[in-house]
């Protein structure tokens, strides 16, 4: 998950993306001379997982001067709890303040993705999980958002940009939309079976059309040994993909001979969800999570001011001076 | 808000951002020379305000072939309903069939910043609101969530690029951060009246450091007519920002002599609290809302296939066939 | 629903069902020489309809004399309130104190089983509906069950037994058990319309083994305008049958051209489930009930001496006296 | 329990309280000459309390040709979990296709009451219980309702049909009638006493007319030692019978020096006021349970063909093949 | 209820009663010769009925000088709502700012059990109420309590104080205690006939020993019309005193022919109770109501000094200046 | 707590309290010549902690005649059970029937408050509490209140007579009425510091017109060492006193150097606030407590007469006889 290239845009270190309200701040601070050497710490309003932490670190490196810089951080992937420090930096107002909307923007919405995922990987317990998010969040986020699943714990994700940025292998199986422009399961299996390179596993989609047994052992008829697997995503509509719909399949499978065929399960799927089939014991071999990760709310990160010139301030509401937590290390 | 410049990157039109599993279906249809004509209808799954629509359109318009294609949609800002069809594309399958993801993620995200802001809005009774949403969402998409905020009814936001998009002029009062460095809520005023061209409207954050009433009245004794307004934003472990507060700061103004000094509202707003000033006729100037809205959750968006060549097609669990729906209107 | 037999059995008339204290209170009375006329009054504890009135009727008949007896009562199938009299006996105590169990048992039972038809029929707004409640109570209360259930507005039921008593046709579509016997639904459906006569209707269970949709079309393609119609009963662990399925079921017939072919809807009904489909407006032929009625608990009815010897008496905590009904009509 | 003569009516034998369904489904078997062995099961969809699995023996034993037949099951009285297989029938389908109405109906009714009778004996936690259900269900049913109860652990029932098909001896106190009849307790009492043969233990009911206590040490100073005890029904109108009643009259009986007056409990019981008795140790002899018992809900069972000419087969939804349960016992 | 000896005792009007900081307080304003005229206005936290002001007045009349001095209250009984001035007094600190603690708890308690009579009375529906809380509460406030009962909308009381402060005559039947004491209730009702004098109204209790309705026509036939009611009081034990029981008992002593004999209903009654006697239209004489009312929690009332000199003043959180209320009229 | 004087009031005494029932009954005893020993039990409806028993013993020993008489009784501060006997007297019913009215009330009040303050006692683990009750109820029962406070565990009380019931020291900090007439805090801290002796402790409240650390840190500045503490009682509408601010307030003075000021705490506090400072360890050196224990509600008490010249008795619905208790003491 090293040396990628930060998500930091022009307009992020233009500061187009930050308040105007900061903008005025700094234009009169600089007219009256005014550039303290102030300590910034943000924290989370709730538990979660950190993400972005490595790219905020780039953004501090290019701004603050070398000197007198101090900056103390949380680990990417860390825990974090309520109202913990996950950040403190120690510089030149005039370096950084524009970057405050950015910085609390990439920790809230990185750390909501991250959590996300985490949750997920909590109730699957020991089942790989895919981030298949991508459909659920503005273009611009996708690969940050799938970095952020990755980061979360998922094993993998849909993008092929967000896998880039985790540094792994993007997953997808043979998407649904193939069996309906193909017409039926049976040919778009042997379709893709036919074009794709040895290296991509054969998972086919199943239940797209007819009932999700009878494809199923249809097309593990086809593909024999070749076959990796089966994808499960029936619709709310017909009953949504439920751990007794698992077991029957596994039973129908197995009394067939397929016992090496996987079952692979998706669609609307949510923590409540999965641990239902951790439960119940369903033997699924990998979870894809969509809406959960890809539409997960960002995490409200607060930025105070903690000390002005070596004294300790703060906002009416909140206790002055620094925090102490013991689990930041200085990064920079 | 028109001839503005989409927010479609490059990285979109690659398709680094789609699903790799559509990478490969397109790949198996371009070797099996299959490209059949497809109507594809997108739908959310609970009701909103539609944003982002003129980017897909702009998207679409570059890729789909002159001829024979078909996109009809509602138009940007409009209420839909749970299910309804909100954009339906008839085109060549390989010309568009790797955006589904992009165009799904650009209504979600879109969709969920229009309905946060607009619900404000309806909470709000005719008091404007503003979006200050960019400290909660990634800086990539600060420009676009804006932009969507105030095609939900934001009359305006706070982020440099949202407003540009958007084509309003963006909203910032005086920073409680300047109060901070400068130790104290007079002289950041005096600073700020100084500094500030005589456009900029002089609107007091009030209740940094001291208490709301003593430190608006004292502010207005500063400025007297050139003062606008006071903000309040007091935190939640001070008791947060009430309507009895208003109607309290409203009566010490009104005593000492300052009925022109409006007063403005922020700090954890939501529409039910707003609810509760607007039953309590709190004679509050704007509302500022942060969370609420850079926060919201993006609504889940459908992608169906819905003809193919002419025929009525659909995925087990739902109806074949175009869906009707006389409120779209055609844009290409 | 006129002149059938009643359910009197030897062993009621011969008092076996009933309570032993009845037969030593009225062996005690004879050794005593009392034989008071008494009026006893017989009433609910919630509201319902009544069924099963007759056969007492046609018990009171054949033991009370016919001199100075009076019986007065509501008319089978009326709706009846909570606590009102549903049936007024006056006679010699000792010609009918032995039946006091059996007469509030049929009346328990039978009220229990049309007041469930009748939620059925309530809420399924003017679709008819089928009692198939002969696989959930004893064999030996079959009958009068699905006659109690006509009583209650079903248009018919599945007992053969049960049709008879009500006067109606016994309805049954195709047993999703021969399905299972004869290895898939395309021959089971060819033998069921090889081998039953032409007034037997040709309404095909579909989805037993594959996808309902699919397998209807197939049906539909085999019997063309002989098919009345099919039947779903999806278990439960797909999803069951719900208004969506309906909808898309039937859209599927119509643009196959099977305009004509009805859906009838079975499976774990119950008002509510009922009422979801009306609601939705899906187009339902009629509803097969299992469960719901003849599982449905029997009614509590009360027997309360109110008059001895032209006296008003009552037990502690009840109003002595005939209570007033200006709805019952004297029947003998 | 052994030895008594099962329920079997000839209505049931000649198939008349079968469903239509089925008897079509044979004749058109017959007609194909199809006849195959399968594997039949039956489960409940909830846990409760076997009854009525003799009966269904004797039935089936009548029916199905010695050669080739097995039938597994579980002992009647046996507790069963929820979807356990309680009886496996494995034979030709057309010797026993037709009861597969009857065997449900036989199992749903009579579990459902030996259910609701072990629910009130585990309350009862040691102190006897007696069925009074009689009142609450059709006389045709009423035998195998107390014979059911008997089985679920109740000591007795008051029904005589009841008590000879169970073995047991009838139970029944002073019916509370015999009191309205002859106008006061006492003359009630004397008349109980003065008339029944010795073996019939005096249990007088006491507050029909007057206060309870105040009647209950009146009658113990009429019979003396001859008094077995009372039995209190209170109307819920006048409070019901609470356990701080019982203290009080045990309390009352014993300062009048008649400790060996027992104390009887009936009226509107169920499982959860019994327990309240056994929680604040009320001093109770037995109680009399009519309607939890009498009008309990049968227990859903299912029948599924598993297995036909040795292959699993299973309705879509369900696994196919033979249930494994290591606690059913071959018995035929 | 006028020209009553107001209920100020000496510890009150010496301060006694103060808490100990007000007295503080006056002793420095006194060193420092500092005794400003003030406004203090007296609000409550919640809606009810306002008891005790003229009370208040008295007090106000001795310690106010004449000059100067300005008292604005609302009228005794008055309903007020959350929030209302209920008293404004204008005068020297000095001379009235001791007695802030009393007036307020004057106010409190008063309108407390005011308030809980008002619920009563709103219950009942035109039914007379009577309190009977002089059990309830420590008998220095039992005047009070019952006058402020009085006040609230109650037509009597039980204590021999409260009704002379409040210009009623006291109310009381018989009580249960000497049907105890005489060993049964025929003898006490005999007694308390043979020994009251002809005004005092006799209405006996029932139910103490035996049962109600046995007792009700027992002293009915022994009092014939000099019977004016009986009293119900079953205890809690014994199902409590109900709508039913009102029923029966009236239906009982109809057809005994003693309709002149009304009932008296009491125990354990608060409003939601009342209420369902209403509802049912039991036909009851009048209520009696002991712990709703003598332990009505008091109603917070809040003292606030809002003009100092002339000038509107508040403590941080309130509104200063003088509230406007029509409704309050000038007593002094 | 003890050798202070009984609050007996000569209208108690002379039964002006008492319901005029009681008066009616022992009219009437006396005229019968009938004046038995009885045993008369009091027992609580819930939970509590004892107060008052000692004043009850005053008036009982006043009232019984010496020989004969048996008194036992809980301790004053005890704590007692539901249904608990607190108080059993023996003795002839003429010399204290009377005072049932009143002995119920006291206890009913006193134990009311006194568990009220043994709630917060117990909330507060360790952290001293005051009763500042005296404005919430009646001046008539400020005295008995406030001991019954320190019964239940308060340190000590506002009330200048209650804390001479109590024999403990009142406890009263600087008003803040003060701080509003001298118009400033700054005035009145210097006014209460130079009037009030040494012994009187500094406890200065801030927030009343500005901010509570600024107010906090200005007055330490002052008074310095002479400064005790702190006292916060912010207005609900302001967000009330929280553990929050105590901890930054807390911060805040040490920064200043001003480790030696202690925090107090006031304004509707309640047991389950307390429980929050003490679950989040908010630094707190007192809490001053108003409504919770002024405005308690009284516990019911009730009488019952369990013997008659040796016999048991009791009224229909209770248990005859004494009730064993071996934590009573004999008193008198």
């Amino acid at each position: 998950m090293t040396n990628r290239e930060p998500e930091i845009s022009r307009a992020l270190l233009l500061g187009h993306t930050a308040d105007i309200a900061l903008h005025r701040a700094l234009e009169i601070l600089r007219n009256e001379s005014i550039n303290p050497e102030v300590v910034m710490e943000f924290s989370p309003e709730k538990p979660g997982v950190l993400a972005g932490i490595n790219d905020v670190k780039t953004l501090l490196n290019r701004n603050l001067p070398e000197t007198g810089r101090e900056v103390w951080a949380l680990d990417e992937a860390s825990s974090f709890d309520e109202n913990e420090v996950v950040l403190r930096v120690r510089g030149p107002y005039a370096s950084f303040g524009l970057y405050e909307t950015a910085i609390n923007g990439i920790l809230s919405s990185s750390a909501g993705w991250a959590t996300a995922a985490r949750e997920c990987v909590d109730a699957a317990d020991g089942v790989p999980i895919v981030s298949l998010g991508a459909h659920h969040v503005h273009p611009s986020v996708v690969g940050v958002m799938d970095y952020s699943a990755v980061t979360g714990g998922a094993s993998s994700c849909s993008s092929v940009l967000g896998a880039r940025l985790a540094g792994v292998t993007a997953s997808g199986t043979m998407a649904a939309t193939l069996v309906i422009i193909m017409g039926d399961t049976r040919s778009a299996v042997e379709a893709f079976d036919r074009n794709m390179p040895p290296e991509v596993q054969r998972v086919a989609v199943v239940g797209t059309i007819g009932d999700e047994a009878i494809e199923a052992i249809e097309v593990s008829r086809m593909l024999r040994d070749r076959l990796r697997g089966v994808r499960l995503e029936t619709a709310q509509t017909r009953g949504g993909v439920t751990p007794d719909l698992v077991h029957e399949l596994r039973a129908r499978l197995d009394q067939a001979g397929y016992n090496h065929v996987d079952i692979f399960v998706s669609g609307d799927l949510d923590p409540e969800k999965i641990q239902a089939f951790t439960d119940e014991r369903a033997p699924v071999a990998a979870f894809g999570i969509g809406f959960h990760i890809g539409a997960a709310r960002p995490i409200k990160f607060q930025a105070k001011i903690k000390e002005l010139e070596g004294r300790p301030v703060a906002r009416r509401g909140f206790v002055p001076g620094i925090t102490l937590n013991p689990r930041l290390t200085r990064v920079l």
